[in-house]
């Protein structure tokens, strides 16, 4: 039984650490909203994030870091990518040996165009970081929290980091794989948040479920088309990490990014939405990544750039969905042809 | 404009007449069941199959097989699997010359373990047969009907033929891609009916979502497993015919499939369900013949072998879900890498 970390009070991070707990550790929840903290250890309840879960006794929420940090050698990052960084410097300075990180979120930072393991190894110095580890996987943190069976990835550029974090989560409920990919599975948790958005639209559009699943097709190729340029393997983008998560972030009611791009398919604008949802919508800063990385890597992302240009440049959903879905290409295998180019074997 | 005649005047083949009849054709519905044809032809309604929706006056519909095919070069063949070879026999006698015959069914036959393109070659006198073509893809009759986006993939081993029906088809709404791997598009689309029931299953037994998607991708790797080493091309079951339509029918509560699924998991037993349903459920077929094939290629079917279990040999569905949720495999890329091995280039 270990001491973990939990950094991020939110949905997911609380329903990690119930995870965790289940499977016999200490946890420090860590989040910087006393209001929330406080909840968590009078009243063992996120009724915010996780309404109407009780959470086990072994998880103690703390807003101090350094207090989080003590005697603790892996810790699991659940924060919003934007505020990565800045957590990220603090825990480097504070540790005193290498420790191992687990990251949950799921995002590309914009402008650098930084996988999220890449963002942690720059920012946290040599010396403090052992490992790195994504977690990743089709996993509503809602239906984590109750129990219900939920398979998810455990990916690292070290296997015996990967095999380690998957021991500590591993239980009856959360069945947890490793893959060695951890450029496609973080890709492809990253780029399956555009596609939701634009499943969002469609629905809020009034589109059937007939032309959902053809963008949903396509916008799994075109984030393998992606990926694979990018040196992730493509058969990851046909796994839990990828279709997986793609399926279960498109059509639950659960997914923030589906109902964010619901809201704008009704005809909200972005600032509208965003103020609405009261939470972050990760796909919405993934989309403007994604839309940079398909330039650079000279890769079309058809659906990506109908996206871009509804959050970023005013045009109307309505028009943009239409003119994707009557784009002119016969043969549908070109498509998947250009993906299996880029193979890596 | 031709004269095209449409067999099978249940959901799907009376949405593609409407599609066909919006495409300025003359369509020649043929039923077997008086009062149904008598319906479409004097209130222009198939209320049981499609309620609501109007048809357009060049819709006819026709009880007498003869009178249907006559001057008629391509037909539409949308008649449960089980059917299938009788009314091929029927179409062989009848025709004068070699007639062309989209299929648009999804199954594969148990015993013989044919596709259908295949029973169609077996049933239809060469000289009547001049090319067999396969219509398929994420496509509920009911959106169709209504002239909701959808996209279909037309699959011939004679291109010209696929760019022939691709034509008769394609319109504004109905959008049709070619591929000319017919093994595959058909492969995918009668053994998603499988997982679709299986989806079901987990949705009434109260699974959640992250379940059901980690059950779709291990459908999917199982079904391109089997699939490929049929010899269909593995690209395929990434595209609209494999994932495409996996995910319409498993996420859609218009598919009879999950539907019958959905019941199994209530308790109702598979009599109980098909009583029930008053429709035809393929994959209840289907399931016996890729169990069948899945012994015959040597190829771990697990998803398969549990709904077969269920269905055939009296075994309880919460139990069968159970075992295969807590399979013990850690590796995810195993069930993947198997998939590439079988790769056609």
């Amino acid at each position: 039984m270990e001491k973990i970390g939990v950094l991020g009070a939110g949905s997911w991070g609380t329903a990690l650490s119930i995870v965790l707990a289940d499977n016999g550790h200490e946890v420090r929840l860590w989040g910087h909203r006393e209001q929330l903290i406080k909840e968590i250890n009078e009243t063992r309840k996120n009724e915010k994030y996780l309404p109407g879960v009780e959470l086990p006794e072994s998880i103690t929420g703390y807003t101090h870091l350094e207090e989080t940090l003590s005697d603790v050698k892996t810790i699991v990052l659940a924060i919003p990518t934007k505020a990565l960084r800045e957590v990220l410097k603090q825990v480097s300075n504070i540790v005193k040996e290498p420790i191992t990180i687990v990251h949950v979120s799921k995002g590309i930072e914009p402008d650098t165009l930084l996988r999220i393991s890449e963002i942690i190894e720059q920012e946290m110095s040599d010396d403090k970081l052992k490992d790195v580890v994504v977690l990743s996987g089709p996993s509503h943190a809602e239906e984590v929290s109750l129990r219900q069976i939920t398979t998810v990835t455990s990916s690292s550029k070290n296997m015996d980091a990967a095999k380690y974090v998957q021991d500590l989560f591993m239980n009856q409920n959360f069945r947890v794989y490793t893959n060695p990919d951890i450029i496609g599975v973080e890709i492809g948790g990253a780029l399956k948040n555009i596609i939701a958005l634009c499943a969002g639209i469609t629905d809020g559009l009034g589109y059937g479920d007939n032309a959902k699943a053809a963008l949903m097709t396509r916008g799994l190729a075109e984030i393998a088309r992606l990926g694979s340029k990018m040196g992730g393997n493509p058969l990851t983008f046909s796994g839990l990490t990828g279709i997986g998560d793609l399926i279960v972030t498109c059509t639950s009611v659960h997914s923030r990014n589906w109902r964010a791009g619901n809201l704008l398919g009704k005809g909200q604008n972005l600032d509208e939405v965003l103020n609405n949802m009261g939470m972050v919508v990760e796909g919405v800063r993934t989309t403007k990544a994604a839309y940079q990385l398909a330039e650079k890597y000279d890769v079309q992302m058809p659906i990506t750039e109908a996206l871009y240009n509804v959050l970023f440049n005013g045009k109307k959903a309505k028009e943009v969905v239409d003119s994707l879905m009557a784009r002119v290409k016969t043969h549908e295998m070109e498509d998947l042809v250009n993906i299996m180019e880029n193979r890596v074997n």
